[in-house]
């Protein structure tokens, strides 16, 4: 038992499968969950929460951590609303996608405080699939959970929350929130908007129904599997890190563009085997 | 029983995963092989041939199906030795990833007869794996195997080779070299070229090393998995479909700079949205 009382704000697939894991592993003794009627409903069915409320603030006044798992923006103004409530020695977090503009607010809201009251993070969970209907307890089992601490070292409130991510079996990756957006606009990012690019080249030149669809190969489909995110999380992740991922965007169009001017030189194949021995230490 | 003899040129993945095939599935009383003397014994001992010579036009005169499973410009080059020794009857087919070229050059060498004698193919298996090692007998059950016909109508000749692949459980699509060529260059090429310009782009702005790229999700790995197709192979199918190629990327180009410019926009979820409708279609 690491937490008297958790509270999760967003009932969604990060907040359920994060409710789902805390439980099973017996991490908290309580789990407040917030979100619509609806939603509470079911997550205390699927054992994800052990009670629920419509009032984050409310929720949160009594937990020693409140975790915001909704979209970059809705977690700002949530954590607005719940500063003046948090009781003392309680640690803020969220699971963002993007970490600048959140450690912003959180400096501004909290000042001097800052540091040892939030925590920002963001857990490199798959994201194609999204709402509760689909969290799963093992969601973090195995996944990088950066966190992007206010401040140097390491204040008390911190550790509870490192224990638990540990205890959930995730991999903590500790950088800055600048840091932490500047390398997600390559790594997650640009390969996003590479594929929903594609698609709709695809759509524009070819059409959805044409029967020349059919001839292709298994590289179409995984290529075009991001394309399938959730459109209104990728909009607020696109609004919070747009200068980012367009110097990306930019570096890669260039990059494309080289490529392309190399077709039938011997500088083609040379690309294609640094390309490749990339992948190769990536992908392990 | 289709086939008395078949003739398999070059032992790779395509040619070693087809000869197990045609043996296990009973389609070809003998299957001789042409390669490399250690692969010609390899593919004896996996099943994947009967018997094994260097002589791909030795090999090819006795036999009623000659398949040239090398890359585009050697099976040009194949085509041209095997002709002259080519039996009355016998058909000569292909399994390279473009069809222009490969058409061009049969009408060059056979004239009148090309329709009957040569019927281009591409069979849409999956590619980031190369070589005999590789080579199952399913790799073409369900999978896409297009026919790119010389000419109109189907002669006799022709009738053997489309039983025998659809014995295998291969799906037949009959389209022309030309639109062959100009589809693949959107639905394989071009995605082909995002992963590999998306690999270079990392490499040069993070560098394979960077404990920064510990920091992605699962999309990432999977829009670089075809980055590590191999480049030889792509060399020549870049060669051979060069302008399509170009043309599809500079499409794609707009494309993304559009998307780039919309970061921040409300067009930009439209786009989201509309790209996501196109996958779930393409996906299934």
């Amino acid at each position: 038992m690491i937490f008297h009382r958790v509270s999760i704000v967003g009932l969604g697939l990060m907040g359920g499968s994060l409710g789902l894991a805390l439980r099973q592993r017996g991490l908290a003794a309580h789990v407040v969950g917030c979100g619509r009627e609806v939603l509470q409903k079911r997550a205390i069915e699927m054992g994800a929460i052990d009670s629920g409320t419509t009032d984050a603030a409310e929720a949160a006044s009594d937990s020693d951590l409140i975790v915001l798992c909704t979209p970059v923006e809705t977690s700002i103004r949530l954590m607005r609303e719940i500063a003046p409530r948090m009781k003392p020695g309680a640690l803020l977090t969220d699971v963002g996608s993007t970490k600048q503009s959140f450690a912003d607010a959180a400096r501004e809201i909290f000042g001097d405080a800052a540091h040892a009251t939030v925590l920002p993070g963001h857990p490199l969970a798959g994201r194609e699939l999204s709402g509760l209907e689909n969290a799963v307890a093992d969601l973090y089992t195995n996944c990088v959970w950066t966190l992007t601490p206010l401040g140097q070292g390491e204040p008390a409130s911190h550790q509870a929350l490192r224990a638990a991510l540990e205890a959930l079996g995730a991999r903590i990756v500790v950088t800055s929130p600048e840091e932490h957006d500047r390398t997600l606009a390559y790594t997650s990012h640009l390969p996003q908007m590479l594929s929903t690019a594609l698609a709709l080249t695809l759509e524009e030149e070819l059409g959805a129904g044409n029967p020349a669809l059919e001839i292709h190969a298994g590289g179409l489909r995984t290529m075009l599997r991001l394309a399938m995110s959730d459109p209104v999380m990728w909009e607020q992740i696109a609004a919070s890190n747009a200068q980012n991922i367009a110097a990306a965007l930019e570096r890669f169009e260039a990059e494309l563009r080289k490529l392309r001017e190399s077709l039938g030189d011997p500088e083609f194949r040379k690309k294609f085997e640094a390309a490749r021995e990339f992948a190769r230490i990536l992908r392990g």
